[in-house]
């Protein structure tokens, strides 16, 4: 399928592809061994730093080797992918090679060693910047430290997990910027 | 407007609600006073206990009445009311009562002693249960400890902030329920 020619975001950013609510896809590297994960958990945190919040259970291979590595891929795909967001989400990394199971393109990042999944409309470089919860809650605080956004269109269709085996596809964009005070505006 | 018919929904299942990353209406309590935010930035955490993870800024009046009440409810509006999430995050409950002034219905919840706005859609009750991250990066970890839905519809039109003053609106629905294993259809 096809990839995406890409532009470099602002981190402040993220939000805009984020707060929606996507189901994402984490990939991740350590020692000559890359993952891809299927996450619904996660949480803009912060504008500057740029910071975002996840549960990656220890039950998942990518545990591991974002705690080893101390980073990861974000990674946004678009609702053409839902079989491959949904198969990804049901095998485990430990007895197979995603990229090459799902005939994913690895491309290099810039500021990490995880690869960024090409086919995917936005990929967000990650470093753990606070472990604490991580223990209790398998809850790790990542700053994204590298955007890279397909230029167009502007509102994909992404896809929304609802539990129960089904998905959300995102719908028609409405703007109430009227509404909005400039300093609101202002931090994105 | 009208209001819904609820019923219980047991608090493992709330991220059937909350994952697909809706903008949500936060009200609060303190000291008969109440409050209600916009708030984006939240995730799911866990299923049992009932585990929701959000940023509730200081900036926010909001902030202070949770701090103190240790409790808030999670409002989940429906898409027809985008004027009123626009312009209640958009305005300060110090200076204003913004049940009165968006002619909402403060219902009475029943584990905590923050209300229930009626015209919401859900209506989840939260604790908080670790504020370690308040100070830092004021992320609160709150408990469900009840949720109220509407029975009908399955699938209502919810609202996902973009930033910038534009909201996507929940679209179709699609099930992939064939791809996944048992177990991970069994946690919701």
């Amino acid at each position: 399928m096809k990839t995406h020619t890409k532009t470099d975001l602002p981190v402040s950013q993220i939000r805009r592809y984020l707060e929606p609510g996507p189901v994402v896809l984490v990939s991740s590297a350590w020692k000559g061994e890359t993952n891809i994960m299927t996450m619904g958990w996660h949480t803009v945190m912060e504008f500057v730093p740029s910071l975002i919040g996840c549960v990656i259970a220890r039950s998942n291979y990518t545990h591991q080797l974002v705690k080893k590595s101390k980073e990861c891929v974000i990674n946004v795909p678009t609702a053409e992918w839902v079989d491959t967001v949904a198969e990804i989400g049901n095998c485990s990394g430990a007895a197979l090679d995603k990229f090459a199971t799902f005939k994913l393109t690895a491309a290099k990042a810039e500021q990490v060693d995880a690869p960024l999944i090409d086919e995917c409309y936005a990929n967000f470089e990650c470093r753990i910047v606070d472990a604490r919860l991580v223990k209790q809650y398998d809850f790790f605080i990542f700053e994204v430290v590298k955007a890279h956004v397909a230029a167009t269109p502007k509102y994909p269709q992404t896809l929304h997990y609802r539990g129960d085996g089904s998905f959300m596809v995102s719908g028609k964009n409405i703007s109430r910027r009227g509404l909005f005070e400039p300093e609101i505006l202002a931090q994105g």
